[in-house]
């Protein structure tokens, strides 16, 4: 493959590698596995996770959920409030798919009671300590109440509690994270028995990729809806939740120059390839991108000292050591691994695989 | 129009008038005016701009150079140290255009020189003290030595100093902008006094939004060429250089949840449709958009107390006060100002004007 400008490379085996391994922890605790697909936004990385076995998934968005029930999935939970103004995108899909929705509110409820033509299931959006969206998973007497509101209408068929604890991605340290993720299920445990007393059953879905990656033990639990992992990034891999070498997509940038006086380079390769997403180092430098050098059908481990300094609409300013510098020319291409994945795929909008096939995803 | 799901609109009446008003200072002033068109993006903007006169443009990239050219501008420059991975692409534009681009080292100058089919204009690009790409602006023998590599080639025609000072974005106040400005416009006639010695002729061109919009002399200067100042945004109001009446786009977004407890409420609309930029306050607060309340063909002024706390993919949060709470629903629309609206246009591929139609960009 001949390289031109920024190109998102993926490595397929470490793909597979991930998926897998995610697969069989799920498997060994007896947990439905449905991952995220809002990381790789591709229905050909959906054909090498559903050839591993997988059926149910998750995406963030009813657009997502369209492209993935075009791409032959039946099993969608949309994890992310309703949005009632695409009403008429969701009576389309819940015809067709098995549709999961999230609420966190009567208007929601009364809205979706009023303007359904199908059934879907309802799960009630828990708030256990990130604070981003949810009813508090303290508020056992609110939950009740709507769990009482959706059941009195046919069409929502009630399903359980989700939770996302995107708050791990605020840990220190392995600890914190299974920290974070023990006392969530152990508030989700005192809402269930409180809310089970009413003859119900339901389910615990959670997902995020810390815990899912560091948890060994899934007790208590349903469903788990990592998305992130299938790929990694260096926010993970700061994170501990993989290594390095786990991460499974490179943006390939060609050097356009090199500050010797400063020691960096200047890539093409800006904010709207990889997003503005960064990481704070140990002394609260931020930290934008990893680098690798690019190999024949692979990429080498990540460069000691070398990392994306800045980003700007197409620039990435890049320190080096004088090792590292030298070895380097204007015109060279090296591979930048992403902070965040999910971000820098949103915005390529394509992959290649290491032998040079085009890997397309939902697109804008 | 019926608003379904996060929609960026734009306000062609304030667009024009920010265009018309950089026009005007420029004619003032004499110098050529040559916008940047990588915040827009769009074809349509570009012949909004074209009926303001204008007929010479800047692209940042050889792809957003091609996408232009097919729509009918034929002088280009390319503000980007050449990428010699495109020299393909560089030869058809050349054919076709009047293309300028931008070199800063020898390697690139040798490139160019043995590969390209027809003539090009060359740029040196000048670092001023924004320590991004270019050779530094007091370099004066290397710029001599690149100069006169240049000139020993037929098809690289040289035509002068191209300087971006970014560091405008970093002032802490119109006075700064200003200094920064005029230091560099200092150090650049100490170069070109060096340079004309050696019996040549050369262009300076410059070009920031807050400096062109926050300067009114443009003493020494042949060339303006800032961007963002077309539909500008909330960092642009922050620095002064525009007021937040200014901003021509809006990113209309539905509110999915609302929390009492927190005064925040929960957009549809995230980091993958707004871009993770964002300015700190004055107590260092990280701000991720202002909002306004949209209204029939405009929005209103920015909401006092309300702003985009944080933005996850598709999540955003925002903090309101009491009174806004209790005015909007779930359901509702509302507007947010994008803090750096190149990124925004960049991620969301599309505008609507305030009557409704479709505005394209160049894509993905």
């Amino acid at each position: 493959m001949k390289l031109k400008k920024p190109t998102l490379l993926i490595d397929k085996e470490k793909c597979l590698h991930n998926i897998r391994k995610m697969k069989a922890k799920a498997d060994k605790s007896g947990v439905r596995f449905r991952p995220h697909f809002k990381t790789h936004q591709s229905a050909e990385v959906g054909e090498w996770i559903r050839n591993e076995g997988i059926s149910a998934i998750t995406v963030s968005s009813i657009s997502m959920a369209l492209y993935f029930a075009q791409n032959g999935w039946d099993d969608i939970t949309v994890a992310f409030p309703v949005n009632v103004a695409e009403i008429d995108e969701i009576n389309e899909l819940a015809m067709q798919i098995s549709l999961n929705l999230l609420v966190e509110n009567d208007e929601a409820v009364n809205y979706l009671a009023s303007n359904l033509k199908s059934e879907v299931g309802i799960y009630i959006k828990i708030d256990a300590g990130y604070h981003r969206t949810g009813m508090l998973v303290s508020d056992h007497q609110g939950i009740h109440n709507l769990l009482n509101s959706i059941r009195q209408h046919e069409l929502l068929h009630f399903k359980g509690l989700l939770v996302h604890n995107g708050h791990t991605y605020k840990a220190g340290s392995h600890k914190e994270v299974i920290a974070i993720h023990e006392q969530s299920i152990e508030a989700l445990m005192r809402l269930k028995t409180f809310l089970i007393g009413n003859d119900i059953d339901l389910e615990i879905s959670i997902g995020d990729t810390p815990s899912m990656s560091l948890v060994e033990n899934f007790d208590g639990i349903d469903e788990i809806r990592p998305g992130n992992f299938v790929l990694y990034d260096f926010m993970q891999a700061a994170l501990g939740s993989c290594k390095t070498e786990n991460i499974a997509v490179a943006l390939a940038c060609p050097i356009v120059a090199k500050h010797a006086q400063r020691m960096e380079i200047v890539i093409y390769g800006g904010a709207i390839h990889l997003s503005k997403d960064f990481i704070l180092d140990d002394i609260g430098k931020p930290i934008y991108g990893r680098v690798v050098q690019l190999q024949n059908n692979s990429w080498s481990k990540a460069i000691g000292g070398a990392y994306v300094k800045s980003l700007s609409q197409e620039h990435g300013v890049i320190k080096v050591n004088a090792a590292f510098f030298d070895k380097i020319s204007v015109g060279d291409f090296i591979g930048i691994l992403p902070i965040h994945s999910c971000l820098t795929v949103n915005l390529m909008n394509e992959y290649y695989t290491l032998d040079g096939k085009l890997v397309t995803t939902i697109g804008p």
